[in-house]
């Protein structure tokens, strides 16, 4: 049973905080084993990898190769019916025409007495992309990752993706095609991060790694920063859907499911109006579990996780939904347009009873990659902006010192910083 | 003696890359206590705050209070010489304009089958900003923190500055007044980040900590993280000067030491394509360090960390100065204007021969917190965009469902995530 919580309660305040506060990551506590890893393919190059993905995935990488060939990305992506490479070209469409107007623009200007400024946004040289293997290969992952690298000017965009027992997913190569990704390597893991950060014989080094993956992918990621940057660490998605007694239960209860079939750790929330309703969505979720072939893991999200809140008017789900600060938010009920400024934290929102979250997922457009576990107070989902960078130009010719130098140099002596001081007060006055 | 790199011998590539992988930084392993820190804070709250500057600071909390008064702050200001209040003003008033260009626009739009998407910024709600205590207390730092935030739209700015035996910088408080900081707090520290991180009977918990400060800081910033967000956590400054043989090279002495006299792991290099110009640069900065009070700091950071690098001609100099991927990068010599779109990766460019650095940590207008260690080769200095986040708005109609739900079924199928196909499904054939 989810948690029920009722906002007329004189308890509420400190059960929804409560609920607030529950984490659902047990962090694996992988750090020693990662760090050898890393160690080992940062001094054995080529020659750990070969014995990792031994190990690791059962497959002899020196007799296949680390590299996957143009010939078997080709043979992948002809692999594809029909009707799958239609759906992978749409998304992928939709994904280009909407990152393409996240491009920021560059900004030069004179101000009011001559100084010259800018902001100047480059692309990221290379990115490594890392794709999970085996169930968790995801083609819409390729594309949600690699578009917005690729619509930002990245030049070269490192795929690597395990392979367990040497099976790849056709599916994952097909999107990794179709989205222009210009390497393809073989391994996974926090090998496969290493290699990517440092480089080995065959694989040479991204300045970004962006990705989803496993315990020990995290953790390889949060080692290497700085030598590279990475994306955010993404914890078990989420959805919270504010819905009327107007909804058919059934779509709802879908839509909790959704999200609650990824992952036990996942999170589906209800927030309505209609207690009668919250019923109904209720009984719909179990008897739709009961017929999902994942539907063992969305029981379980759903029983340790899902939560149902009532509340006596939609206006009182505002504050609660910017203090959850979900991952995905849908509004569900009829003048959901008017709500959509009053919600100051979400990664997405997916407005009226026609746009089930799932479409954010594959073809909406929008980026797929989003803030959980609350961070969306504070950060974004994937954007364009991830793939490029930010340099500021700053240009005085002699006038333009001489008006504003000697501030400078007051604030410069100020901080006792005297040789700041020096550096532009021997500009202003040359003969010494 | 600084290292001396020639360009044209046979050696250049391997003592480069040598060059570009020292580690400036020797990382003290503070986790532990600061792990013990931060727990005391989250269960003890003010009380641990007040045991711990007793400890640290010298200061008795539960006399003085934690809260910084508006008495103490006016007090602060209203002390500050007139000279130096007018620099503060110039400093906050460029800062302001020039980031006030950086602001996001929403994006709304219709597409061509009739969906709704848009791409929504929000201003993080409350923002801690770090302030460190001592020398290293800067009130050009207040405003380089706090200004991008406020032109954001963040209605809560809480600084945190410890204050050894009880004594606080008035500069500082008279930036933090100036720009518009909402409350203060005399403590420093990991208990402070933890403070702002996780709230006390005092301190209501931000949603993100910027600024700078010691391994302490830094360790408590990687902690909290996910918690709340934080900025990138910055290592010692660096700069890299590219000089031709006209410069006056008291000039770039000048500059060379302004970097070298922050931190004795501080950086500072120059590139230069006359050799007898490299000499009298290196005379000149001997005999600036001999006068300089910082000098002894200078003259270990320039001996530990300084490069004088000689290349054939300026064009040379370009591959070089992306590799490095200064914080901040001169470029001293005529006709520089044409090299700025060569450079890829630096934090500022400093364009001719009268933009000295120091005029971008004080009243250029643009931002001093830049990436350091190369990292401007995938992350930003701090911009507004650090201040706000971004939310996807998607709406479909049952219409722009039909035209695109079917594909969303496919690419879920083929995802073997058959409960995302039946959330979109069941709205495609509502009779089930």
């Amino acid at each position: 049973m989810p948690l029920r919580l009722d906002f007329t309660q004189p308890d509420f305040e400190t059960a929804f905080s409560a609920f607030l506060a529950t984490k659902r990551e047990v962090s694996e506590d992988v750090d020693a084993i990662v760090r050898d890893i890393i160690e080992r393919v940062r001094t054995e190059g080529d020659a750990a990898l070969i014995d990792y993905s031994k190990k690791f995935d059962r497959l002899d990488l020196a007799e296949v190769g680390i590299k996957v060939t143009a010939q078997e990305v080709e043979a992948a992506a002809a692999s594809v019916d029909d009707e799958t490479r239609q759906a992978l070209e749409l998304a992928h469409k939709r994904i280009w025409s909407h990152h393409a107007r996240q491009m920021p623009e560059d900004d030069r200007y004179i101000d009011p007495i001559g100084v010259e400024l800018g902001s100047r946004w480059t692309a990221v040289e290379a990115v490594g992309l890392y794709v999970p293997g085996g169930t968790a290969s995801y083609p819409s992952s390729v594309l949600m990752n690699a578009v917005p690298a690729k619509v930002a000017g990245v030049e070269r965009i490192v795929m690597v993706v395990p392979t367990p027992d040497g099976v790849l997913n056709p599916l994952v190569l097909a999107a990794a095609k179709l989205a222009g990704v210009s390497e393809i390597y073989r391994v996974g893991g926090a090998q496969a991060v290493a290699a990517l950060a440092y480089g080995t014989e065959t694989i040479t080094p991204v300045a970004k790694i962006v990705g989803p993956g496993n315990a020990f992918v995290a953790a390889a990621k949060r080692r290497v920063f700085g030598t590279v940057g990475i994306d955010m660490i993404a914890g078990p998605s989420e959805v919270l859907v504010i819905a009327d007694g107007a909804n058919d239960p059934a779509w709802i209860a879908a839509d909790l499911i959704a999200q609650a079939e990824h992952d036990t750790a996942a999170q589906s929330i209800l927030i309505t109006d209609d207690a009668a309703f919250a019923d109904a969505v209720e009984k719909e979720v179990s008897r739709q579990i009961a017929i999902l072939p994942r539907g063992e893991t969305a029981a379980q999200s759903w029983r340790d996780y899902g939560a149902i809140i009532l509340v006596p008017d939609l206006e009182a789900a505002v504050p609660l939904a910017n203090r959850i600060a979900a991952e995905h938010l849908e509004l569900a009920f009829e003048d959901a347009d008017a709500y959509v400024d009053k919600i100051r934290n979400a990664g997405a929102i997916f407005i009226g009873r026609h746009t089930p979250e799932v479409i954010g997922d594959y073809v909406g457009g929008s980026n797929h990659v989003l803030p959980t576990a609350r961070s969306a107070r504070f950060s974004s989902g994937l954007t364009v902006l991830d793939f490029v960078k930010h340099t500021s130009l700053l240009k005085l010719g002699p006038d333009q010192l001489r008006q504003i130098g000697p501030a400078a140099v007051t604030l410069a002596k100020a901080e006792n910083l005297d040789g700041h001081a020096a550096s532009v007060a021997i500009r202003l006055n040359p003969e010494g």
